[in-house]
């Protein structure tokens, strides 16, 4: 780690060996002139180095005294020491505006689980256990069956009772048992109800007990991710992650049901969500370099479209008015029957569901999180083209679902895109001269906008009083940033020759409007829950975000947009892919897959298309942040300061 | 039904309309010479018709002198009306023999099973019951899982609880329910161990109770039979039984179990059952003409080696010293993952096993004759190649094995066959003349001896003297009927122009030799195992026979040879196919699904090989009835008798 000393601002951070110092002042809350995304393309941030080294950092667009002064470009300059910089005097904005300026971006501390704490809350049960046997040799004595032998010999000797065993493991026995001299491993399933029988899910010729792994698959819309644990150690042996192959068949759900419902089109979109399930296998097992035969179980979570759909279940009545779900709990189910390419004894468990639009997915996120097991008042929400949102503790749930439309993976945004290379995911902007700094993913020339980029930019300018709290630019700005277009305003974030796209990069006001109906349809959503079960945010003791985006999300932006109410950055919790660690956490602990049938019995699921109130609060949040500023004082107070600060006051 | 009486002798017999007057003759214990088995082509058969009435019996065997006189051919004529029929005397003989002689065929009497003592017992609880549901629709403020609702009605309306689904009823449900307006029948099948759940296994638009089916199936080693039985009311629809398939690939066990070794051959026998299985479900389906998708479940059973290769579970350790079964209690198993042509619903039910010779077949056999659940001490014999012995009652169960070679069923006997038609299937002979009387199955021209026909020639002979307790020829008779022939004698049956072989029906002492070394096995097998556990078979109360061989034989001449203990023939049952009633039985009440893995941990298996009595208690066997005649004192009595009346003597 490097410390660098932003001046005049005199700003410090600390930042990686390598990283670049454009994104270092980002990081510091510290603005320069940046259109081009990182790639040296607009030449603008030239900063002075006053002290200490970097590599690269030179191109044709500084000149021999530039050099000579010892100018970089901040977007190529990788910082290898500490590091006095200097932001030149066009690149700065007044000292004033500066101290009330952007606040270094704080997203949500990532949750993880900890092996070693579960371990010692006696919590690590994986529901698969393997015993290494030396049974003994059938004489003419003893002739007893192969199945009575091992079946014996693990009551007696193990202390296991209550064992069933199914027909494919049955017609392994006779042969296995004899390949070793009748030294063999089973595998022990545990039951998901207690007081259920194990069952003797597979037998192998000698001692394999070290080879125990389990598979964790969260099965997205747009995205399929799987995990390959050792139920020995708990330990992340790989992980792979690709899209669904269903997308060529619709984007989102709706549009899958509706595909569904051709002739053969179910079964095309079963076949298709397991061959990408396949190939996920097929990596994860690769990159870990395992035997497939030591993989005893897998556990998936989607939501509850896409849950049918693997299921084969026709989704049609999702869609249709009353939104009714096939089902909510699922039987355990052998993976081969599904299609997938894994070991006959293996068992599929698929978490299950709540209602139509909150799936097994957030059951895992609630699960895995442990929020249906603490007295922590918690709200879950998932940000995606549809939000779910949990809320409870250890004593009650209550969810609901609301479709935010697809503004924060780049839907409906004129340049949006989703969080791949080229897109703006950071910005800030000069007060006076109002031109962008913009950070790209992969620092290439811009090409749109991703969600966590919008949040920033909107509620950046929102903030500085560039737009108003209907999202609409301020007609009288001076800036040829600022243009109508097709008679639409909007903010030239990059020049067309900036970019890689062949045109100008622009955030609209119809880009804005989306995105406030997008917060405004969360907001009003987990308003709403705590409404109908009498609570307010303030009586929240935490705030779990889940979903890729969230991780993105700079929480003081999501607040100033009001996406999310003001409170405490530290209450907010990321935990990432929420379906995907719950399908770890059950695969790890036996305890939760007990837990999650009577978990979402408790989940009182709201209709909020069915509760009057919510159409009321929707309308009210159509604004920056909402029309009641008051529920989010700090930012009132902030825009207060700087309305007195600013130098177009 | 028609009074014939036979005169000289004088005895009387009813007999149906239509019968031949040479069927009345055998059931009365009258001799008539008749050779051709009953084609009328011998033409020694003649009769004269004192009184009455007959259809046919004229032939140019007779003359008209003969017609004149009201002559008949015996096997030709068929009774119309009462009778009186003089046996001519040339085909009688001496008066005081005619007493002693042969009593009338008395076979077991056969045990049904009373449907309405079932019902009035309260046993009738069929494992899979039918629900009519009108379920309430879904609204906006009660939108429900469809399985929710469907589990819901039926705990809160019928009060069924635990209740569990697999996925291919899940999947059915959206459309099913939406199909009559919510308006459904479920099928639920009751957990085999007391306390578990009960399985939603379908789900059916409208009211289709009185559709509900169960499937009862022997799979034996050269036959599978199968019944169709309406669970409503306990009937048999239809019934059907055809070749097993698997023939082609060995007629035995053994043979079946070393083509299974061979590549692909155990795939290849697998496939080959279900065909057959398959045949005879479609056959019993078209013959009831029902609806296929209202059958609810299957039972099968077979013996251990049927079963493992139904099950495609290696057979080899069975045919292997020390015998070993690859498991004894099968799981249930979805019919369709067997191959079976039945509904994704159907569950199949397999007979568990006690052994690798005891198999499921013998224990559907103890079940559903129901001596496991009786006070009275039975004794259950299987007669087959492989022959089966179970002792007990209610508080304990042994059971043993013994191969018996395939006498019984025309294997090892020159021209011993199955009992098809042409086959000699009763027989009497004259003791003067010794001429004989057989009669064919179908009255056809004879082609061979089948085995319950082999079993009263040789008792017969003996008790007359014509053989002796070794099984040879008295070397002193004067008849061109015994003869020697490559070093081997004969009896000539039937003369090469009176059958349908183009050469004579002869029986000879090898076939003799065969037959005592049958019967020894069996009758020291059961003596084996009765001693083992402490008993003789004077403290039986009840002998069950089983097996299609087992409703032909005629008890007093199986005493006689000495493959039945001398004891009251009212004491003696036959239960027929005992494997295929047991499948019946437990498809009619579940409480025999329940009792049967306590009923087979119960039966103690004896290996008669590893028993060191059972080779000497064999030896002794290998006589006419036996070495010690004094454990047959009726028929010790009765060869005293006759010997002082002897024509011969």
């Amino acid at each position: 780690m490097h410390k660098i000393t932003f001046l005049p601002h005199n700003k410090q951070i600390s930042i990686p060996d390598g990283e670049s110092i454009i994104r270092a002042a980002m990081a510091a809350g510290v603005h320069v002139n940046a259109s081009c995304g990182g790639e040296g393309v607009c030449g603008k941030c030239r900063v002075m180095i006053e002290k200490g080294v970097v590599d690269e950092g030179i191109t044709e667009k500084l000149s021999a005294e530039d050099l000579n002064k010892n100018y970089r470009l901040a977007c190529l300059s990788k910082v290898r020491s500490d590091l006095i910089v200097r932001i030149p005097v066009e690149s700065t904005v007044d000292a004033s505006v500066l101290n009330t300026q952007s606040t270094p971006r704080r997203t949500a501390h990532i949750q993880q689980m900890d092996f070693e704490t579960l371990k010692e809350a006696g919590l690590f049960v994986p529901p698969v256990e393997k015993k290494y046997l030396e049974l003994p040799r059938p004489t003419h004595q003893e002739n007893l069956p192969d199945v009575s032998r091992l079946v014996g010999h693990l009551t007696l000797n193990h202390g296991e009772h209550q064992l069933q065993l199914t027909l494919p493991v049955i017609r392994k026995i006779p042969d296995v048992l004899r390949e070793q001299d009748f030294k063999v491993t089973a595998t022990l399933e545990r039951p998901v109800r207690e007081g259920s029988k194990t069952r003797i899910s597979n037998i192998q010729a000698g001692d394999t007990t070290d080879q125990n792994y389990a598979v964790a698959m969260d099965i997205g819309t747009t995205t399929i991710f799987g995990q390959l644990l050792n139920l020995k150690t708990g330990e992340v042996l790989s992980e792979y992650g690709d899209f669904n192959g269903q997308i060529s068949y619709g984007e989102d759900v709706i549009s899958r049901i509706i595909f569904a419902e051709k002739p053969g089109g179910r079964e095309k979109l079963q076949e298709v969500v397991v061959e990408t399930i396949n190939k996920v296998l097929h990596k994860i097992i690769t990159k870990a370099g395992i035997d497939p035969d030591g993989i005893s179980t897998i556990t998936l979570a989607g939501n509850t479209t896409m849950t049918q759909l693997l299921l084969n279940i026709n989704p049609k009545y999702i869609r249709l008015s009353p939104y009714v779900p096939a089902a909510t709990l699922y039987p355990p189910i052998r993976a081969r029957d599904l299609g997938m390419d894994l070991g006959a004894h293996v068992t599929a468990l698929v978490y299950p569901a709540v209602s139509s639009y909150v799936g097994g997915d957030i059951v895992a996120g609630v699960m895995g999180s442990g929020m249906y097991r603490t007295e922590e008042l918690t709200l879950y929400i998932d940000i995606g083209t549809n939000a779910e949102i949990v809320v409870g503790n250890k004593d009650w749930l209550a969810c609901a679902a609301c479709s935010a439309g697809p503004a924060f993976e780049g839907g409906g945004i004129k340049l949006g895109m989703r969080a791949a290379k080229g897109a703006i995911e950071d910005f800030s902007i000069d007060p006076l001269t109002l031109e962008p700094m913009n950070i790209t993913i992969g620092n290439a020339r811009p090409k749109g906008i991703c969600g966590s980029g919008l949040i920033i930019m909107v509620a950046t300018m929102f903030e500085m009083g560039i737009i108003n709290n209907l999202g609409k630019f301020d007609r009288d700005l001076k800036t040829p940033r600022i243009r109508e277009a097709d008679g639409v305003y909007e903010y030239v974030l990059a020049w067309k020759d900036e970019t890689q796209i062949d045109r100008d990069v622009v955030l609209t006001e119809i880009d804005i409007e989306n995105l406030i109906r997008a917060k405004g349809a969360i907001y009003s959503g987990y308003q709403t829950l705590l409404e109908e079960v009498g609570l307010s945010v303030h009586g929240l003791d935490r705030i779990i975000l889940a979903g890729g985006f969230g991780s993105y999300v700079d929480l003081e932006k999501a607040m100033v947009i009001g996406l999310l109410p003001e409170v405490d950055p530290q209450k907010v919790i990321f935990v990432g892919n929420g379906s995907l660690m719950g399908c770890k956490m059950s695969s790890l602990t036996n305890r939760i897959r007990r837990d999650v049938g009577e978990v979402t019995k408790k989940m009182t699921n709201f209709e909020l298309s069915e509760t009057p109130s919510y159409m009321d609060k929707y309308v009210a949040s159509l604004f920056l942040p909402h029309t009641d500023l008051d529920s989010f004082p700090k930012l009132k107070a902030r825009m207060a300061a700087r309305k007195a600060l600013s130098p177009r006051a």
